[in-house]
């Protein structure tokens, strides 16, 4: 089932070019915490039965007539691998990957909605695309296994890790405003397929720069899970990017960006702007690894 | 005022050695935000005359009967300056600070009730104590200059910032499972007095290891607040550790860690455990900047 969120925190079914509201599933009063959240800590004990029953009582939207937002736009926090594909370590020519460096949290105000616009903070630094799986945690996972991490993956869903270039911590590079477009909507665990067999490819303004399979993580979706769990708390919602593979390069306003996940049916689109940027309060540009020139 | 958070999500006023229970102030069901949350963001319209008020109609209950909670258990990001005393950087021996580095964000996970205990997760890695003075935002802050960033503040509270040494991402060495001990209480900003002028002391174990007033910041509070609103968007509670002076020094199992900042009117005091560690995970034990020799 594709699942996602659109307009003022409603919730829908996504069955090729139609959108059907779901909303009434987990209409609470008084929230402050999305109804994607609430749904899929309601969706043990709804069903996915109740879910699709719900969307055949709807009448349907046109996908093109509502406006997406991030499938997820409130997770308690976003994890993401900082690099997890040797041929992303090569390229930044950096000595050390994803088990020597753990993982890195971006902030959940830089999540994007599909067709939204990145907005460049500065005129004076670097900024790359990075196109990345990420999956989106079902049910509270705490030092689980391996073995058990994949239990407690929702679904899955595509999201850009849109990096500043340079010395700052990560968590500043690539937390900006708009720096992590998420969607276009969550493809649930069960009918997904196997997150170790997804082709991943990101153009830039019509040229492909990323392509790549998950079967070349250096940890998988599992292990990373796994991880993560062994260090925080997970709770439903929570969203884990997997990292990149090679191919990141800069972004300039007028492009846009698209990412492709086999499995998503459907494509991560967004466009770049850079109003009113100026310099970099901060003085990181020259420090840190140097990424590929562009080409 | 002081505000505390305790038991089951109870918020209440601090006065001497009681609390007075004002959750019936934002006792809306269903919510899926802390009610101190949720008081934050009515406290323009509630005003703090209906909070004594309510303070004044409630029975007080003893400080030592009730279990206190993190002041704000559900922020959407904790911040975090990661250099920002130069007497700091001289023990790290680092070349950078907080302006070249920016911030990092703490996981929300991490946070730790006063009166907790710190879990370290490994036996083979250093964990070390840094105070802290926090302050926690009030109202929404997108891109707001030094001059109106202390006019977003509600108040202010103490911090552990627990840190793992070595080479992982700052991110992962500070959001383990109870690495953030905040607390004991909110001092709201009209009473708590200027940031910059905070005397702040920590011990471990009995043995003064940090001694700093926040004069020292190389980014005071006002410039951490507004560069942070000009990265991403400040909500309502969310956390903002202004960084630790130096006399960082590691923690063992049994240690007691006591933050103490004037204007706060009470400690923030936690233990150590070190049950089930094992080996660390990830390899980064042996990179990253060589922390000061315990004394």
């Amino acid at each position: 089932m594709r699942l996602a969120t659109f307009g003022d925190d409603r919730i829908g079914v996504v069955h090729g070019d139609a959108v059907r509201d779901v909303s009434t599933l987990v209409d609470e009063r008084g929230s402050g915490i999305s109804r994607m959240r609430r749904l899929i800590e309601a969706w043990p004990a709804l069903g996915s039965t109740a879910v699709s029953d719900a969307a055949d009582r709807s009448s349907p939207a046109r996908l093109a007539d509502v406006e997406l937002q991030p499938p997820v736009p409130d997770p308690t926090k976003i994890i993401a691998a900082p690099v997890n594909y040797a041929d992303h370590q090569s390229e930044m020519n950096v000595d050390a990957h994803v088990s020597a460096l753990g993982f890195f949290l971006k902030a959940p105000s830089s999540l994007l909605r599909p067709g939204g616009t990145i907005q460049l903070p500065y005129d004076d630094r670097r900024f790359d695309q990075e196109g990345e799986l990420a999956c989106i945690i079902g049910r509270r996972a705490r030092s689980v296994s391996p073995a058990e991490a994949l239990d407690h993956v929702f679904g899955y869903t595509g999201l850009m890790d849109i990096t500043m270039r340079g010395g700052e911590d990560r968590s500043t590079r690539k937390s900006f405003q708009t720096f992590t477009p998420l969607g276009p909507w969550i493809v649930t665990a069960d009918v997904f397929g196997a997150p170790g067999e997804v082709d991943l490819e990101c153009w830039v303004s019509g040229e492909q720069r990323q392509k790549a399979n998950t079967r070349d993580l250096i940890w998988d979706v599992a292990q990373l899970v796994s991880y993560a769990s062994s260090v925080t708390t997970l709770h439903p919602g929570d969203v884990i990017a997997t990292g990149t593979p090679a191919g990141v390069g800069p972004l300039a306003a007028g492009d846009t960006v698209v990412l492709n996940l086999s499995g998503l049916g459907g494509r991560l689109e967004v466009d770049v702007r850079a109003d009113a940027a100026g310099p970099s309060p901060t003085t990181g540009k020259d420090r840190g690894p140097v990424p590929p020139p562009a080409r």
